[in-house]
Parts: C-alpha cells; sequence; structure tokens
C-alpha cells in the first residue's frame, strides 16, 4: 500500500506540483458526517503562504469534491477532492534538470523512478501536494470536534525560541485554531517572526519544532504489537517533507530522567483514571489512557535556500553548482501546522472506526 | 493488520509473558535463505538480561522453527518460530490484579480488552515477547549481511553519559555487533554500567538512547506519500514499548539550524553520488540516497521501580500504591539493542522486497 | 481496504452516477509505461452503450489523467484519472426515493448507508464507474502486451446460445480485441444479437457467460495460502455487478468428473513444460503453471426491466409495486467485456509487480 | 499480504505436511469470546479421515493454543494454534523428488521457489494445513452462533448424484453440523458414498459441488467496490486446493436466465424486509440484503490417483511416467466440508468486526 495511508479509515494522494490537478482520496468514511467547508476553507488558507514570512507564490486552492458528498454530506463512498493547479510558472525547468537541488527530492526521486519521475517544481515531492491532505484533514477535524476530540498543533520553537507551554487545553486550543502564526506567547511569536525574516535577508532558511495536543480521546485506542498510537501517528508524521523527528510526551527529555521521575501515576478523578503527570503523552503499553496525546515533531529548516551549493548534475554525471531561483519559503512551520492537524485527524479517525466501526461518526438519530 | 507489521514481509507477533509460548510467524521471505542459527543464538543471548545490571529472571530462549524452513533454507513459505515459556514464577498474579502499575500497559489493556487480557506479568506487553522478533529478525540480519547491508545499534547515550560517535562504520560495526554492552567508547561504557548501579541501588531504573547505523543500502527505497523510509523504520520502533521518540539524522537538532548548515550538498566519488555531510541520515524526500541510513531512539527508563508510587485499583475502582516486586531490569538499553537492530532488518527486508520482487534473497546460481 | 484493489498495485475507484465526475487512482505503478491513449480511446468505446442492443444514455467518456503521467509515460507516482459525468438526466429522483428495484443495490446500500447515499442513477453502485476501471485497467493491458501477455474475454454463452470454442489463442485474441460484439463465431453472434432483442422487446433482459483468457504468464505466480492466482482474480471479478459465479479451467465440470479424466499430464515441448490438457486453467495449487490461465463468469440478466415488479418501500416502511422508467440495457455481457479486460489486467499486473518488483514494467534499455 | 486471510480479523497458515508443526495465528479477535473446545474437537473430527472413503493416514490432530486465551476466553490479543506433526511416514522422498504429479503444487511450487520448497507430502500445499485452518475458524463458528448467526455446507453433489435442497433452514443445519457424511437426503447420501467406493476401486477419483448458507447476518455488509461479501468470500474460497469455481445464488443458473425471472421481488415480513425469492443468494450489489447468504463451490477430484500418468521429472528435465503410491483420499469433499465451513466463519467474522468494532463478539454485561 504505497501511497495509501490508514487501515480502515485511508487516503490517497496523488498529483505533482507542475500537472493538471492534485488532490486526496478517502475512503471507508462513515456516512452521514456533514461536510464543513468552512473549515476546509480556513484551513487551507492557513497552510497558503501569506505575507513577508512566505513564499512569494501565491495560489488560492479552489478544490471540488467530485464524489462521496451528497446534499453537504458523506455517503459512505469514496471521497475524492480535486484542486487544479494555476498558478505554476512558465519558467523553463529542462535548463536545470539534472541539478539536484540539497536536501530536496531531485536526486532520490531519479533513482527510485529512473528518470521518469515529473521533476518540474518538485513534482509529487512538492509541499503543494499537502494542499490536497489539508482538505482531505479538514473534513475529519470538524467530525472529531462534534465527538468531543480536539487537536491543535503550535510551534513549540523556532530557531531556538520557545513558545510557551499549554496552560489550558481548551482556551488555548480555541485561540491557536484560527491564528495564521500559530504561536501562543505573543512574544515568542514576534520574535520568531523577526528570526524568520532575518535568515530570509541572509538568503537562508530556518527550523524548529512543532508541538501537537489531541484531548478527548478515549482509553483503549491502539494495537499492539504493532498498530500502536505512536506507531501509528509517527508513520503519518514521518511522511511529511522536513520532518525528521517525532517524540511522545517528554521523549527525548525520558533519556536523562530516572523512572521515579518518569512514571505518571494514576489517580482517580471523580469516576474518571487520571493520571497526575503526563509525561507519556497520554499513551502507555502503544494504548491511549484517556489522558491528552502530546507529541513533538522536529521540522528541519526548508531546504530551498538561495545561497550557492555544491551539488551534482546527475544526468551529466559531473559535479556542479546551484544557485536556486524562484519562490520559496525561508520557514515552514506556520504553514505545517494545518497540515500536521489534518493528518493527526486522519490518523485518529481512522483507529476510532477501527476501533468501534464503520458508523462511527454517523449521527445517531 | 493489526499484530502484523511489513507489506511484503511481514511478521505476526504471539504470546503472553506467561502463556504457554511465545513466537512469530515471518511470512513473504525470499526462499533459499540459510538460516544463520549462530547468529539467532547470538542475537538472543544479546538480549537475554545478564549480570548484575540486568533482571534475575533467567531463561534460555530455546526456539524452534517449526515451518518454513527445509534443509536449513528458508522454503518460501510461513516461517512460524517458537519460543516456549518456562521460567514464569508461580507467583499469584490475582492478589495484585487491578493495581495498576504506573508506566506501564496494565491500566490500558484493561481498557481496551476490558478485562479479559492475561495481566500476568505484562501478558502481550510484556518485554518477553521480543525475544521471538529478536529470532525473526535474526534470519534476516544474517540474510542482508550477504546483500552488504550491515545494521547496528549502540547506546548512544545513558543517563546524560555519551558513547562516542562512530568513526569508521565498518570497523565499529564489526565490533559493535558481539558486544553484550553495545557501546563503542569503553570509558563511556565504564560510566554508563555505573549510573545503572546506582539508579539499581536507589530502586529507580534510568533512561538514554539508542543510534542505529544501516550501511550498504541502494539509493531509491522508500514509497511517498506515505511509506517513506522514515516512515516504516519510525512505525516499527514506536511499537517498542519504552520507545516514546524517533529522529532522523539531525532530527530534533535540526530545530536550530540555518537550511546552509542542514542541507548536505552532493558530490562524485568516482561514479557514485555520495553527500559531503549526511545530515538527513541518507533519506531525501523519504527515499534512500545510498549514504548510510540513521536514526536515534529514545528509550525512557524502564517502568518496574521498587519504590512507592500512587496509582489506582481499577477492579475496585480506588486509588491504591503500589510497590512493585519481582525481577526487573534497572535499565534496558544494552537489551534492546537487538531488539531495534531486528526491527531493523524486518524492516529493510520488506523494503527491498517490494521493490525488487519476492526473490531478492535467493541466491541466484 | 474498502474501494481498493491490489495489495502492491493498487486501485481506488470513486465516483457516482449523477455526481460530477467518477475517476480512479492507481498506485504503485512502474515508471516509463507508455501510456496507450488509443487503447484507452478503444477500451472506453467498447464499453460505450451503442446500437439497438445498450441503453440510449450515450455519453463520451472524456477522461483526464490529471497525475501521474508525464510527456506521455507513467512517473511512478500515483495516477488519477477523471471522467465528469455529463449526460444526467434531469429526472427527479425524489418521488421514487424509496422504492426499491428489485435486483439492484438500493435497498441493501439503504442499510449500509442509512439513508446518506447518493441514489440517484444508483450512485456509486452504477455501472457508469467501470469507465473509470476501463481506462485505468486499459494502460496496463498495453504495457502487459509489451511484456507477451494477452488478455481478452468473449461472451462464451448468451441466454444459452454459445460461442465456439477458441482454436487459435492469438489469432483469436487479436480478432476479438476490436468486437463491439466480443463473439467468435458470426453464426452465434446473430443468435446472441436477435436474443437480446427478443428480450428487449418482452421489457426483459438477459443473461450470460463470459470466457477470459491469459496467454504468456510466467510460471510461478501466485502465493498461496491465501493469495492465490485464483483467489486474486476471483476477488476482483465477484465485486463487478452481475457476476454472480467464477470457475476457473473446467471449474463446474470438474464436478462430474474423475481425477483420471480432470488431470492435466506434463510433458516437456523443447525446454518447456507443458501440459497436455487445460482443465485446470493454466493453475496448480493456486500457482500459474505457464499455461493459459482460463476463467468463466456468471453474469446474470440486467435487473433493470421494464416489467411491473414487486417490491417495497424502504422510507414509507410499505410494500409497493415498480415499474422501473428511463434508460437501460436488455443485456450487458458485450460491454462487461472490456471491464473484464480492465481487472483482470489490473489484477496480473499486481501480481508481476508483486514478484518482480516495482520495475517490473519499466522499460530496461 | 501474502500468507494472511482477511482485513480486521486476520488469520495466518504455516506449516508443511511433513515439517515439524502445522498451525494458525488469529489476530484482531474481539476479547471475551469463550473457546468452545467440544466445537474445535468436533470439527477436527469431521475433517479428519475416516472409513473406507478416506486415505488411510490417521492422525489424531492434537492442537494446543498457546497464546491469545486465558482463563478459557480470547484476550484479544493473537492467537496462535499448533499441531504438531505426527504421523509422517518414514519414506524415503528424495526418490521421487521432481516427477511433478499432475493436478498437484509440485511443478509450480518448485517454479516458485525455485527448488527450495519443502516438497516432502506437498510441503505447505498438503490438505493436511487445512486442520489448522478448521481449529482457527471453530472458534469462530461457536462465537457466530452466539451472534445468531449459523454456517453449514452440505455436499450438493457428488459425481453427478444430488442431494436434496434445504428445506427448512434450522433444522437442516442442526442435522448437517454433526454428519460426517455431510448430505440431507439419505439416499443420496448412500449413492454418493457407492460412487466413491466405485471410483477408488477404479485406482481414481471424483468431484462434486459443495453448498454453503450463511443464516441471520445482518443487512447491510459488504463494501463495495472492491471489498463485496462475494469478493471477500471468493477469495478465502478459491484458495482453498481443489476448489476451482464459485458461484452465489443462482450463480451459472442465471447465465440462463430473463431478468423477469431472476430478479427476487421484496416484500415486509412485518417490520423486516425480505426477499419474495432468493436467487441472489442473499446479496444485491456486494452487500448483503438479510436473506440467508448462499453459494457453491466447484470441488475438482483429488488429483492423487494411482493409474499411470504422463508427466515430467523436472530436476532431470524429461518426460517421465507416475505411479503415486502412499495413502490418498478418493474424494475430499465430505472432509472439505469444515474447511469451507471454518473459513466462512472467518470471513464473516472479520465483516462484523470491520463493521461494528473490535468488540463486536465481546460480551455486554
Amino acid at each position: 500500500m504505497k501511497n495509501i495511508l490508514g487501515s480502515n479509515l485511508t487516503v490517497t494522494l496523488f498529483g505533482e506540483s507542475h500537472g493538471e490537478a492534485i488532490g486526496a482520496v478517502i475512503d471507508g468514511i462513515s456516512p452521514g458526517i456533514s461536510v464543513d467547508t468552512d473549515n476546509i476553507d480556513k484551513m487551507l488558507t492557513l497552510r497558503r503562504p501569506s505575507g513577508k514570512i512566505s513564499t512569494a507564490r501565491q495560489e488560492k486552492d479552489e478544490y471540488s469534491i467530485v464524489s462521496g458528498v451528497f446534499e453537504g454530506k458523506t455517503t459512505g463512498t469514496p471521497i475524492c477532492i480535486i484542486i487544479p493547479n494555476k498558478a505554476q510558472q512558465s519558467k523553463d525547468y529542462t535548463k536545470t534538470r539534472g541539478i539536484a537541488r540539497p536536501g530536496h527530492a531531485d536526486y532520490t526521486a531519479y533513482c527510485k523512478y529512473h528518470g521518469y519521475e515529473d521533476y518540474r517544481g518538485g513534482g509529487h515531492f512538492s509541499g503543494r501536494i499537502t494542499a490536497a491532505l489539508v482538505a482531505a484533514g479538514a473534513i475529519l477535524v470538524s467530525a472529531l470536534e462534534k465527538k468531543g476530540i480536539r487537536i491543535v498543533t503550535h510551534i513549540d520553537s523556532l530557531g531556538g525560541i520557545c513558545d510557551r507551554k499549554f496552560e489550558n487545553y481548551d482556551n488555548d486550543i480555541t485561540e491557536l485554531l484560527d491564528k495564521a502564526f500559530p504561536v501562543l506567547s505573543d512574544e515568542a511569536s514576534e520574535k520568531m517572526n523577526e528570526a524568520i525574516l532575518e535568515a530570509k535577508e541572509k538568503l537562508d532558511s530556518i527550523g524548529g519544532t512543532l508541538e501537537t495536543v489531541i484531548t478527548g480521546l478515549p482509553a483503549g485506542l491502539g494495537e499492539p504489537w504493532f498498530e500502536t498510537v505512536e506507531s501509528k501517528l509517527a508513520y503519518a508524521m514521518m511522511s511529511v517533507g522536513g520532518v525528521k523527528g517525532i517524540e511522545f510526551g517528554r521523549g527525548f527529555g525520558f533519556a536523562e530522567m530516572l523512572g521515579s521521575d518518569a512514571n505518571d501515576g494514576f489517580r482517580y478523578e471523580g469516576e474518571s483514571v487520571v493520571t497526575t503527570t503526563n509525561n507519556n503523552g497520554g499513551i502507555n503499553g502503544g494504548i491511549t489512557n484517556g489522558m491528552p496525546v502530546t507529541f513533538r515533531l522536529a521540522v528541519k529548516p526548508t531546504p530551498s535556500i538561495y545561497q550557492k551549493q555544491e551539488t551534482v548534475d546527475f544526468i551529466n554525471k559531473e559535479n556542479a553548482d546551484i544557485e536556486i531561483e524562484g519562490r520559496h519559503d525561508p520557514c515552514i512551520l506556520h504553514r505545517a501546522k494545518v497540515v500536521v492537524d489534518a493528518l493527526t485527524a486522519l490518523v485518529v479517525a481512522d483507529m476510532l472506526i477501527g476501533r468501534y466501526g464503520t458508523d462511527y461518526f454517523t449521527p445517531k438519530d
């Protein structure tokens, strides 16, 4: 199952940066879900570049849902979302053909596809493909909200500048959901923006970390071995271009902890079991324990930078220098946020449908 | 596919800590692989506890391969490996039933399996299950070696003490493969052992990080979206109990880097393309680039500690204290090493068979 | 994997009869396959109704390939084929809503999708969806031809009238590939056409059998248990609306045979092993033996007939009568032929890619 | 997923006829199912050869369940069932090595596994493997009964002698469940036994058809395209050695019917929707309609016959004659019955768990 995510609810992405269209097919979805087009629009807008800190490529993502939705609700049969490509620049890509951009998939795609890949603008590896993923995931984000399950991602750090920690999940989530630059602390937000602009001025780019929280998940999700909650989420996240690490709860912080600090004690809070701390990010033994699921992602600096770099020309089989032109983001963390939210929603929905059946999201009345 | 790892080469684990046996079924393997029982024995021995730094439970893992191997070679049909359980203590588990051990899966398994789970000694969640995984993976570790693909894991850090970095992969790998305590630097090794004993004396446990290197992989492996090399490896690793994070190449280190430092330049070395640095851990756009694939895992301190901890009794639905008894490891990193090697081998073999066909490992003459 | 066919090469169908578009996504295809648009056009034309023996709904299937093909060749990334719906009649479907057409999926879709299904014109269950399947399969039919693997289906019988048996596979296949009414014997063809028109006059419909032959397959394909060649083909075929049975080789004829007649002896023909008869349809123990693979399908009469029928109104929960209006085929066998060819090609290509790797169809030079 | 059946509930078979053991792993099962060992024993006994009409190889199948069952109930984690091989004859198989038995998988296995296959007694292709399948399926047969879902198979015809049709499903099912020779009509039963003995005397073997009925299934099961009820059942059945055809409801009989006869009208019976006939075997559009699901299988005569046959020696690459020795069944239909029941139970349980969630079979109290 190469380009397919999920077991019960699946999503397939298709499309290339400069092809006719990109899109996604969602299969296995519950019938009767109201398709919240406002949320699709909002999330697509948040993914789109805007302002000085993003690429100059501006493209309104006019999506169509060509199947699987009838009278505003999911039918239960496959949903195909299409987003035509419109703003391709008529640049001549053949002249840079074979000059591998460092940190990109140009060379590896060539190794894998033997030169048949659509190399224009990164082809199938372009971040543009994530627009389809966001549209698909947005439908589930709304459906999960109705079930009391909320997902939110913020920039946890950027170039060493850290956002504040979550204080009150519900308030913080509500606040973050609409922010174009998803940072809780205004001060940190300002500094991060400055750091991005500084990198941009130096013809450079900058990395950081994202933190995601899922609240409202029932205890008992996950299928060890091997389909743990951590495995499912890690699988999805590690397929996002630029994501090079994931950690749950304290993650790499555990490496310097003792067991007595690391373990989360249990306590009853009324009839519910809670943990006294949440170092394990809501997961024990690969199964949710009812506490918020938390994870962090390492996002590398955008590989497209304007400085001269050493590379190879793999067509002419010789060393070469490259100076990348065109329109690029000095930082993608703020735009990646909705991609992570969307993927998280798809993974969580997949697990819920697996556990509770295909009608999990179907209205009960 | 709940308890099944892989797409082309699959492995299914079964068994509980105190049941009759544990085991694994490998399916989709190439016919004609010589089953290297010496390596199975060696890896099982490395996984077994030994010395003062491990649990006192000593159990020789006498495995049988009951199918799929004929005259010492794989037939191509499913291989079932069985390891009978022998050293279960006749302890009465019913008296601690319901008292959730913090950091363990007792409570979450109860939520998922509604009390039908075999709770004795962690049941299906016990680290003991990894013995079957190691035996299964050991077959592939040897088969990959014959293809020039080597896998090795060492303790990268433990309680803040760091091993040295790899200097010469081939030498370092050869050295590590036989070490009971897989650390390159003797000085670091000594300090780590002291740290473990110190934690043990305090009735505590200690965490760390593992680093894995895969050399000799061809460029062009990986199926984006979504079956990237990072996704496949992360999926497998995040199902190991105690692993709470994974990062590829510089991983979370990217978060504070600029693109100009993060990108790996390309250069020809003879007819081969290499990168001038390997920050991306041998993977660009989810596909191998021919450089060593490197990743690090965050391993939390063993949750079984002998100190009193706050918890709940989920059968009687009340708060409780727990003081864990029995035999437990103050640290599992050295034993986890072969588990990670085995899983890595299974994932890599799965990708190779997917790319090159079912006969990838079959001798050609 | 609900709406997904295949393991290595997968195809997902989407769309409803009266929605915006139907389509297919092909994933896992080898890079470098020349996309033979002539064959797609030809096969789509053969699927389209034509003449007096078909429905009056005439719709040119103008497909677009919006991804996965670059400069006329497959890239190796997912191919999305879109066919917009154009000829929907503006009929008011709400007035017949709830009146289950016998033999159709109206009632069962309601049970499954709880009334959220797009019920207009059969929705996702409409035969129209097969246009996307044909377009997808046509790409593989051509690719297989280049590998020396040929697939052809003819009407084996219709209303009791039998076509002649294959005499010379290569000649017969070539002859059949272009026939709008795929029958080898002209005499049988004429009689079958008369039988269809007779059924049409009686406001009735008529069934029959299709026979498919695959030549040129290598010996050794199939993965027992459970992924036998028969299992894979049966799985695909039994998802086609109207197909209610499949048999390989002598199939149900075996039920009255003795083993001494049923067994196919082996003989060398030069260096090749052949069988002296082909009762087993080219498959022993679920694996191809190098002889032509043959199977037959039972196709029931089109359920849409113009006579009054007993049914229920499942919305108003009462018995009802129905007289179907609109445009319908009195027989679908001749149109089903390319659907079966397409599905066969997809299944065979899936098995070949699984066995020989992702580059199986990639040009070697 | 090569040797794996199912999506939600999966079963993997392993083992060879003359290896150490055969077995099955069931994964994804609901926790809390009472494991009905009486039914496992009964079904294993029915599968075993007995009397003059079966092979002389007598082997009590002493199975152990080594995991996934605790205190007599399923835990929800993988169940491994092991059946040691005990009655292998110490015959020297090397002397017949390479002489392909017609109708068997000897030659095709050689093509697939390149000579590494365990060829003794058919290896992984031996009917013996079905013992493990029967044990696995027997657990689900009992669990389904508790849900009001009954499965039964009888010999529909044998060598042209037909059993009577079902008259009252519940009575007929109850009667058939315990019969060693599963035929409803005593007269037909006697004639069939005679036909088998007659074939045996002629050193020959005989084929027939099996008919299976599933009652009590809810309407709305099936996932078109492609996971229809027919596809799932056909996939499973076509992997059974000797099964060469499957048809649902009227199946191939539809080929000579008109639509007005073929369609099943709907009617309310109280609050339930029923069909006036059941030509479609309880399935419309690939989805159950609440009526009994019925299908028939074509079973070829056992390929092992004692007459001289033409074949090849594929090791020495020359033509050869073969006279099979050893212990073989002149007919396998009566023994195949429980195999079909078991497979049907596994497929149906898989669909139910997919639709209603992992706890479908878990007791509700």
